[in-house]
């Protein structure tokens, strides 16, 4: 193949001609447009605003079954949020209706510009750890600016999209967070699920004698039927009749209620109990009780008063400190992750999902809410309940509000076991070390990435987790960089002898170093007896490092009579570079031989003076 | 020039035949080895160990002329650096002696192993800080057990190679850590100039009032001198005869001694006002007293008793925690920017520069000295006075240790506004604030750098300055790096058409992102309707998420039935990737021919059938 021709979009087509004749539709997608090199642009459908409502490009296709499913999941992921958002609103010292009012708004916003189905926005255990860090001992009202501010950082981080910060998270690190994070919860969980109410322990005989027989007897069966149950949608039938399909469908139904279908009998069960006897006479461990209290809208409180002290606005933000920044930095962060680990094959809009968490923050800021993101568990308790659309978030918004209103006395009945039986039912099949056997045969710096997040994630935190794998990724990355491969050679062209610099690979400020390593190695290995070529082609920054290097060496060559020609150097950067008898441009090929040879016929006479 | 040919040593070579026939000689440097394909291989000189005592590499070649220059120099450092000493050691809370014994070892231990005459190891303001913040209310033991830690890590960074880290430092990052250092210098010994004592002000006035005069008179006609002196060796005659050469040789000894000629004839001056009347009688600021007490030699106190309390090693890195780490590490940094300052032509060994400053920490520990680096001061007053060769540390050390013994009582006579002259008068020509309308006009990126990296040396500290200026310029790649350039284009060879995608820059994981989005669009740009050929030379890493996006790519294809066709793929990534009937390898181009001629033939039948 000596010619390759790029395709005219104007003339010489055939291809496409043949085709737009044969079936009478234009051969191209007309979403893209097509500049007359054949490139592609980017497609230009809707206007940008209007394509960031993202319930736009799915909603159209949205049908009965999505819609059930989606319900079924939506529900379950209710049952879920309700007793985390009371459990995260305590960690961050809030009283439980601010963690209802969070999922409400996190989970309402999300349907219309999320983009993926598994994502929950509310309170998370991170945020709520978060918010405690930054506003212990401060009024509520601090919480809700926090959660304000935190949103307009995550809003511009989406409009400026910096949602390209997600390639820099490694493929074995997402993994290595999924599995970290899936661990903390089963072990956050497992004390719940046995009904142990102890804080710390100093011996494991001690952790099994603080087991309550009747918490973990519900625990455990839950955990059995949730695990029986999955099982349900693979049932195989010999035959395949109208009976079998439709019993097939009935089983799958059961399979994706299965988390749903066990908080509700256990809490029928705790329900008819206490009608038959007493709440004293329950033998379970029950969720706290909610408080009865409907979000209303507000502008967030920029300006308050608190125990005689006027707060404004400069005296919030003095308060908050760096929380401005580090809140939404984490929350992006994880949320991120989150997203890349469920996301399918890895079609992932981060900016958008910035923005929507942003959108959430804020609005969620004007229902008195505090500071949300995506959380790892619900996302898996989504995942397990066979989600197919956002829209399973107007159905959690409802039970959350619901569980405000009318429904309000039933949500105590709930058992804490079953409910840690499905957070655990749900996340102990994303753990997943299968990857270490291979990575450590395939790529060893992959390898350390997976056992350096894993392992900090579990003993220091999965944000750090995170952190640590996308920096070490990049360490090694930056190694690369500081010694790119160079090659020189000695070439001949008929009776022209030069020396060839090369580097293989890109160029950038950080392989300076290396390259004026090569170039001094060059003169000096030859005796600076031949011109020295520099192919110039994978410069990718032309900056004051690389001229000054350049000015350095090249004014060396003059001093040893030796040419310097570069090749393939924009115009621009040759006026940046000092004038010097000893320095040729050129572009092609031709040039450089021409420049050769006047070189070796001026250089003739003193050649022959000299020897 | 279509064939280009290397140069092969065993045949074909005319040009070098031709040089050895007609001069006898041998032509290429036998110090260098070639291989056969007309690459070169590192000279390969010396063994490794003998090639790090650096001084074998130029001693050969002293002569008289850098002898004398290289004593001039010595013998200003060293009035430089005996104040310093004294000074910085109190600053780290300790009494004078430990800071000369830092400053003797430093500068005997550098003429052997250094590379960089205007470098000069020992306490620095930098150091004693650190080691104030680590050993602060701890014995004096701790402090030289911090020396000879910080001496092993610094030993272990120059064995493991780990000079390259100077790249990683840009141009314009030295040049505004040079003029930010430098202003921070003058700001600090204006004090010391003027004569004022006071620590803080409140209003200029205030300052201009604590003025003394006798000082400041001392001072600035200290510093009008040396700025004259510095013009002598400028001075041009209009003849040039064997005379006039003659005074200029004189001209530019009295020139490059200024330095030490101004602290000798203010220190005699005072010497004698003393002799004549009494020391309270001198209206000027003296140095401190030295104490005399040579240095002896002992193994640092890995285990010793202070106030009834027994001190084990394990108790001492205790005691030292993050110090260890941190120490090493700045003061690595520092000297590399240092050295990257005053280094000619960016020919540093920064590898064998921490391997020095690591053997002159732990000598140090051996003579009780204080954790050291090299200072920028001491550089610029080493350059200023003519500095030809490391070996004029030898002189700076016998000048420490004669103020330690036989001239100890003399060293107290020399006015601190003459030192401070001295400081500012080799400091100021350092302030270069010229490259920044430059570097606006050539690169934006280098300037923010410059700007960003000399505000934060003078608000923040010199080394969270250089830190900045380092983590900026690699952000600025690592954007890059996550948005590589990538060209698709329809491509025709005969009647085969085909996608071509091809990476224009080197693809890391962070661009795979990037790659996917291309290739995806590519595909749906034309319909899912031809081969795809990906060009895959400029893979940089074929890791995890690598093989994971082209597991996916290519599932997604293959659902489509469009070939996908990896050009230039490493066998061993080859059997990396999933088995797939629509993915194929290829290297030369005849092959990617022969596969798309297959892929055509098997899909017309299909393809007349769809039609």
């Amino acid at each position: 193949m000596t010619i390759v021709k790029k395709l005219s979009f104007d003339a010489n087509c055939e291809e496409k001609e043949k085709y737009t004749l044969q079936n009478g539709d234009d051969y191209y997608d007309q979403s893209h447009s097509v500049d007359v090199e054949g490139k592609y642009t980017k497609p230009n459908e809707a206007h940008w605003l209007l394509r960031r409502i993202y319930i736009l490009s799915w909603i159209r296709n949205y049908d009965r079954e999505r819609a059930f499913a989606d319900l079924i999941a939506g529900i379950t992921l209710g049952l879920t949020i309700i007793p985390q958002s009371i459990a995260y609103a305590a960690l961050a010292g809030l009283s439980s209706e601010y963690g209802l009012y969070s999922a409400f708004i996190g989970s309402i916003i999300y349907v219309f510009f999320g983009t993926i189905p598994q994502v929950s926005i509310g309170p998370t255990s991170l945020m709520a750890i978060l918010t405690l860090q930054f506003c212990a001992d401060k009024p509520v009202q601090v919480v809700i600016v926090l959660a304000f501010l935190a949103g307009l950082v995550e809003l511009a981080m989406g409009v400026f999209q910096l949602g390209f910060i997600v390639s820099f998270i490694p493929g074995p690190v997402t993994k290595a967070f999924t599995s970290g994070t899936a661990v903390i919860v089963v072990f956050a969980q497992i004390k719940n699920l046995l009904g142990v109410r102890m804080k710390g322990f100093t011996s494991i005989g001690e952790f099994f004698s603080s087991i309550k027989p009747s918490d973990a007897a519900m625990g455990i069966s839950c955990l059995c039927v949730l695990l029986s149950l999955r099982l349900l949608s693979q049932v195989k039938f010999k035959q395949d009749t109208s009976l079998t399909r439709r019993l097939k469908k009935v089983l799958w139904y059961i399979s994706i209620s299965r988390n749903a279908l066990v908080v509700f009998f256990t809490g029928l069960l705790v329900f008819i109990w206490v009608k038959k006897s007493s709440m004293e006479a329950v033998p379970f461990a029950l969720s706290s009780k909610v408080s009865s209290a409907m979000p209303s809208i507000k502008l967030p409180p920029f300006a308050f008063e608190y125990q005689n002290r006027t707060y404004v606005f400069t005296d919030i933000l003095h308060e908050l400190g760096s929380g401005i920044i580090v809140v939404p930095i984490v929350a992006v962060l994880a949320n991120v992750a989150i997203a890349k680990a469920f996301v399918k094959d890895g079609n992932l809009d981060a900016s958008q999902e910035m923005l929507t968490l942003g959108l959430c923050n804020i609005a969620g800021s004007f229902f008195s809410a505090m500071p949300t993101c995506g959380a790892f568990t619900r996302s898996a308790v989504s995942q397990a309940s066979g989600v197919r659309t956002p829209m399973a978030g107007i159905y959690t918004g409802l039970i959350v509000l619901s569980a405000l209103s009318i429904l309000t006395p039933y949500f105590q009945y709930i058992p804490k076991a079953s409910l840690s039986a499905v957070l655990i039912a749900a996340v102990i099949f994303m753990i997943d070390v299968a990857p270490v056997r291979e990575l450590w045969q395939t790529n060893k710096k992959d390898f350390f990435s997976w056992v350096g997040s894993f392992i900090i994630c579990l003993v220091a935190g999965v944000e750090l987790g995170l952190l640590f794998g996308i920096v070490l990724s990049m360490v090694f990355i930056l190694l690369r960089l500081g010694n790119p491969k160079i090659e020189v050679s000695l070439k001949k062209h008929e009776s022209l002898t030069y020396v060839h610099v090369v580097p293989l690979s890109d160029i950038y400020y950080t392989g300076v170093d290396t390259l004026r390593g090569e170039l001094r190695g060059a003169c000096s290995l030859y005796r600076n007896d031949f011109p020295v070529v520099l192919d110039c082609t994978r410069f990718m920054q032309f900056d004051a490092t690389f001229t000054e290097m350049l000015t350095a060496v090249s004014k060396e060559m003059a001093e040893n009579d030796v040419l310097l020609i570069l090749q393939n150097m924009s115009l621009k950067v040759q006026e940046m570079l000092p004038v010097n008898g000893n320095l040729r441009f050129c572009q092609e090929d031709s040039q450089l031989i021409s420049h050769l040879q006047q070189e070796k016929e001026s250089a003739a006479p003193q050649l022959e003076a000299k020897l």
